[in-house]
């Protein structure tokens, strides 16, 4: 006689369009009841249009074949908003006071570091004005949306992508909006996108310490923040703007990542400091965290970018980065199940 | 007999403190009249605090002494706010949907262009949470305010700055203000600021496209816009917002400059492309604009902007921009005297 845990079995094995991951990564799954060779399945609609809900239930159907002493298998909807669905255990925000440090980098590096250490990662990309996620990763169609929300795309390791980019006709349009719509954006892409279940939700603020990164300190259960800086001592001094705007609203600082901290130029085997002498350590003794990694400009990894190739790129500051935040007790954890593999429990999971 | 000229030719020599440029440069002198071997001064109070007021007074009833068949100077203040006083021939808006492609370079190189030229130039930076201007050009001190506003500060060349930065108790402190306040305080540096008579007021915007760059593009009289960027795919499709807002803004764009585009390693004379292939031309064609310059990453010009000396920055794109900028037929000149230097005077000067 077929179990409840055969049927989820089963369930593991059908992806959700677009976002490619499956039914129960999704956490869409809300209960499985077995009577008579019948089994019924309760899924939650969510972001899910109308006709991948007639795919999915047809599909799960099917599964009645592989299962034994299973004569049918009845699928229903229940209509339930992607906040309802969403289970995220940790969530971490880049930020800089300062543009173009390097934040879009050290989030796409810090999602992929920690994808490859095993966990189900995804992406916020709250800078709505410069949106650079989607590029890296080499994403360009459009998400699928329902009337109760969005679902994300899928990078080609696995890795969930929200970014408004995704949501305009052309990736050069300008967004002209206001703070309070920039805040509401971001809101929706907590609220109304069906990330599933995730072990780490990083979140790419844009430059600045206004709206944006105001919406997601105080609206959002952050676990922690990361900084990110470059040597220069102007820029320093902006991203210390950073590091004030954290303390005063109680957030941790889990540590500051040093970017374009070097050139390495191999035909004279000489590293050159283009932007000064490192601040790391300074900034890491004014955030009171320590110094995760300094990172040389690299020109193979800006190509990478270009091309929406990022995933491709691998080096030991990486591993070292995703090694170090997996060993972290966040404590902000917001998953009510065991399954959650990001934090220590010692959360209200 | 002294002339009104003569007067106005002594008032030239009395500087009004913290900015450090004369009466008459900051279009201050309302009303001059002569009679009877005594002058009446009329002067706008503007930002002027009362004990500069009077020091102002004191200066000018001595040179009653300079000036033949004068027994007495009678000096009034009338309250007028600096938006009344203030004679901007030409807004300049350095624009960029990207963060940290050197947007405050570019306008410090700017200011610092059109100073050598023999303009009279102020830098109003509009970026509230990032201002980088202050540091780049060493100024540290308070401005000086009264009720009805600020006197900015004056540069070791003469560039008139207001920035927050200033205006901070500590620089890295964070301003986390919302969108409309941000909005608010670009107003006040618009509106409350002594800036005088200035042949070009230089805007340095932060990046994105939302409160800050929409207040600016809607509130004040902008001539026109230079677009920043930097070779990186990434940065050119976002500032291609940045072009797709002015456009729709119906803003003029002067110019594209483009950033970083290569560093210059001696050791091997040779010219490393940092951030892939220039893409300079292909943004110009976008903005339908020139390609202003090609700025490389200039180890030396990062240090002088970490000591404050970007002023003793020179090369041949500066004085090339400068010399561009000046020769171009701006038309939003809100200037009403033929003093104007900055335009062609087809506007409505």
């Amino acid at each position: 006689m077929t179990t409840r845990d055969e049927v989820i079995t089963g369930l593991k094995t059908i992806p959700v369009p677009g976002v490619q991951r499956n039914l129960v990564e999704m956490n869409l799954v809300r209960d499985v009841s077995l009577s008579d060779h019948k089994v019924d399945i309760r899924l939650a609609a969510a972001a899910i249009d109308k006709e991948t809900q007639d795919l999915l239930k047809s599909r799960i159907e099917k599964l009645a074949d592989t299962l034994d002493a299973v004569n049918s298998i009845h699928v229903s909807y229940e209509a339930l908003p992607p906040k309802e669905v969403n289970k995220i255990c940790n969530v971490i925000a880049i930020m800089s006071g300062k543009g173009g440090v390097g934040k879009s980098l050290v989030t796409g590096l810090t999602a992929i570091a920690l994808r490859r250490q095993g966990y189900s990662v995804g992406i916020l990309d709250a800078d709505i004005t410069g949106p650079s996620i989607p590029k890296m990763f080499g994403l360009h169609s459009t998400p699928t949306c329902s009337d109760n929300g969005i679902v994300p795309l899928s990078s080609k390791s696995g890795i969930e992508v929200m970014s408004l980019n995704l949501l305009l006709p052309d990736e050069g349009e300008a967004v002209i909006w206001r703070g309070p719509i920039i805040g509401k954006v971001i809101t929706q892409f907590w609220e109304d996108v069906l990330w599933g279940q995730l072990d780490y939700l990083i979140v790419d603020l844009p430059p600045g310490t206004a709206d944006a990164p105001l919406t997601v300190l105080q609206q959002l259960p952050v676990s922690g923040i990361i900084i990110v800086s470059s040597p220069q001592e102007l820029a320093t001094m902006i991203v210390k703007k950073a590091v004030s705007m954290a303390k005063k609203m109680n957030k941790p600082i889990i540590g500051v990542i040093e970017n374009m901290s070097y050139l390495y130029v191999q035909e004279i085997d000489k590293r050159i400091e283009l932007f000064g002498k490192s601040r790391g350590q300074e900034l890491a003794q004014a955030a009171d965290a320590p110094l995760l990694a300094q990172l040389p400009i690299d020109p193979q990894l800006a190509s990478l970018c270009d091309q929406g190739e990022i995933e491709r790129y691998s080096s030991e500051d990486i591993e070292h980065l995703g090694k170090f935040i997996s060993n972290l007790p966040l404590k902000s954890c917001t998953v009510d199940s065991p399954d959650c593999k990001g934090c220590d429990h010692s959360c209200n999971c």
